[in-house]
């Protein structure tokens, strides 16, 4: 138990965490200087190695934090994410895995949780997430009706942007975002001219429920956030006028007596 | 009445909703995978079976509810939304009528219906629309008036955009949506150097128009939302302040011996 | 006198602002039908008569609006845009004014004055113009100054779109709005490699200054909507509590006697 | 020291500051001027001297205030901003500082500095900057390792737009704009039949976090601007309160003889 509570120090440390920062940023920076194909012929097996080097580290690392924390490591979201981030990496990178590899590069999102500010924005933004899966389960749901009735409707045009469902999934979603949704209308107008009907529809009601739902959310996320804070200047008026009817009370059980 | 009573426990139960939610999600299912080539050439009837016996489903549960509640039952929007749903899918699909059969997927709506919390958030939308009425009619007449000005100004360019007031509308509404305008604004300067004039102003009267007043109507939806919990904090500390005069009163009214 | 009152009753009640609802829809409409070739060869001078009559109603209800109300007329800025609509449409439409042809269209706008609901939202819309203007001006003197900067740097590449300060401002206008910003510089990077410094620069602080001010200004104005509201309720508070101290201020000023 | 203090107070002076924004927008417009070839060709000479008038100006006018106001005047932001700008225009403009040439009509945005209403709106703008640190290193982090999973996944199908890695990072960028996101897409959908989901993780993820982040905090830069409001109203309250506590005190104290 003492050997487990001096590692946790060290591993607790602010040293620690700094060292830890510094192999994430070598780590991406020597990721990203692999895609150079100039770099990577001549130094190609120098990145190799500090790429090997900073991986062990991190497995050093989180053995060592899983040793000091015992199983509540894993209560905490973000040791699980930063597991992941390396367990995923110790995978073969070779044959239908090799996607892997082009993945290893998702460590350095580990700076997220390793400086506090950073975590902070993230944290943030995942606990709206809560909020926004009804708007996104409609969201979904309407791609997939739009997705099935724009099939039927245009397969016969010949386009492949409306050849399969996933396909059409596809030109939906960004027709949704709003990129080049005319092209794709005009396109399709000139074999089925009444074309502009569908897209007008899917237009106003999808775009329409993302953006107002989108603008709720978020903004309801923020009442939420400056709602304590009224509700604590109410709270002190509320105490003031408490303090005050105790005072008239006090002034009425008084025997006249006492005041003379 | 006795039998009514029953068929509506039945109907309003959890499990018989489950049940049509299960149909629902199926029959949106077997829609999806018609729509695959390869898989409707195989199970093109087994699809088809599915799909009548949904439709049947549907039928005699609407029946059944109909039946439970009376005349009642068209008071809630929802159950008018699955009454038309499931009875255009009656409507005979050959002929001019062949759209009809597109828009069979249009049933998985009902799941809106059938889940609370999406149909909480599709209620909050439905709500903001009447504060969107003036807007969405300033828009539209926007939208007339800046048409009948280019088709008057750009026909004579011969471009297909500007070819008849349907054309125009759509080619404004892109540019609206701001959407490739400036492809449209180059082609036409080729031949109209001052076309850019229009274009400027219709983009910020329009998009300036239609981004304020719609931040504005949600925002307001906001404001409304949040506003009671104010109200009820105002209230309490009025109460407060209310129920101290009464004391203060009654110390005014209480004769002098009865204190001592 | 007693004529200019009976004029203004007429003037001012709501059969009267019926019917000129009316002629302004009817004239929108027969304004839309002769964009259409087809309609305008056969109806061209029903189509004409109609405007015609159009015209003269409107110039003959300003001028009665105008004799009932006196020079008070112009200090509603309605009835000014009213004034100019209806004015421009008498300027002969021959020659080098032959663009005024196709702005008659506007006196469709004038509905807005009409209908409260639209009125109430353009004057919403107005109010916040004001401020809106700091923001414009530094959104044109950016505009003004990235386009000197965009035609020193780009006019070598013979890229049309930085011929001349014009056309820079145009392309500088369309990139702010995000249309196609990435073919612009794709294109100029091929012939200047570090064209992409201009862009990055120009779409953060511009996009970024925009977005972020605009927000803030459509929200400072809600802001000041629901101010009032709060500060009623401060006010119904404050009041009650002074009530409350006038009430204790009398306790200590009556003699006992008058209690006993 | 006497002569410094009239140095100040001509430089202060609102006639001085006039005269600086008037040689501004003379300084401004030449520049302006200058791009047009016709007119440089025949008054190039003219401009040129101008320019060099308004320089030599801005030189004596920053050494007047510099003279006035000390080392104090470095403490002002807007002042070291107008020292660099017009430092920068004193730099040679030949060889490879011949873009510095182009930079010269960044002069003009010391009007920003001298219009105290743009000054307040710029001054809004930046303080709003520290909240956005943390999310923008977050979109940066997530730019470079987006960028390189991209890069590993997609260099093989040889489009220029992931030639590099500084190619990539720009193509991103665009992606995170959304402008033209689907063609990319589809471009490399015709070699790499996954692509899509790179794009859509990416998108969903990248715009999300963006437009989320970006409205919290211009929202709760707003939230602190109306904040002190409230915070000054619930003072006023609790001021009334304490007020009317005094007087119940008083009262309680008081000896009853001095009531008779």
């Amino acid at each position: 138990m003492a050997l487990r509570d001096r590692v946790r120090d060290v591993v607790d440390g602010r040293r620690f965490q700094r060292m830890v920062i510094a192999v994430i940023v070598v780590n991406a920076i020597t990721l990203g200087c692999e895609t150079s194909t100039t770099l990577a012929s001549s130094y190609g097996e120098v990145f190799d190695a500090l790429d090997g080097a900073a991986l062990g580290l991190f497995v050093l690392e989180l053995a060592a934090r899983l040793y000091a924390h015992g199983p509540r490591f894993f209560r905490d979201p973000w040791n699980c994410f930063d597991f992941v981030v390396v367990g995923v990496a110790l995978l073969p990178a070779a044959g239908p895995l090799s996607v892997v590899r082009a993945l290893r590069v998702l460590r350095a999102l580990r700076l997220v949780a390793m400086v506090p500010s950073m975590r902070r924005v993230v944290t943030a933004l995942v606990r709206s997430i809560p909020g926004l899966l009804s708007l996104s389960g409609l969201l979904l749901l309407m791609l997939y009706v739009g997705s099935v009735v724009a099939i039927n409707l245009f397969r016969a045009s010949g386009d492949p942007r409306f050849g399969d469902l996933g396909a059409t999934v596809l030109t939906l979603f960004q027709i949704t975002t709003g990129d080049g949704w005319s092209d794709v209308m005009r396109d399709l107008m000139a074999t089925q001219p009444f074309a502009w009907i569908f897209f007008l529809v899917y237009l106003l009601v999808g775009t329409f429920t993302m953006l107002n739902l989108f603008i709720a959310v978020v903004c309801s996320a923020m009442e939420s956030e400056s709602a304590p804070v009224r509700g604590d200047a109410d709270d002190r008026l509320a105490e003031e006028i408490r303090a005050l009817r105790e005072e008239v009370r006090a002034l009425r059980l008084e025997p006249v007596g006492d005041r003379g």
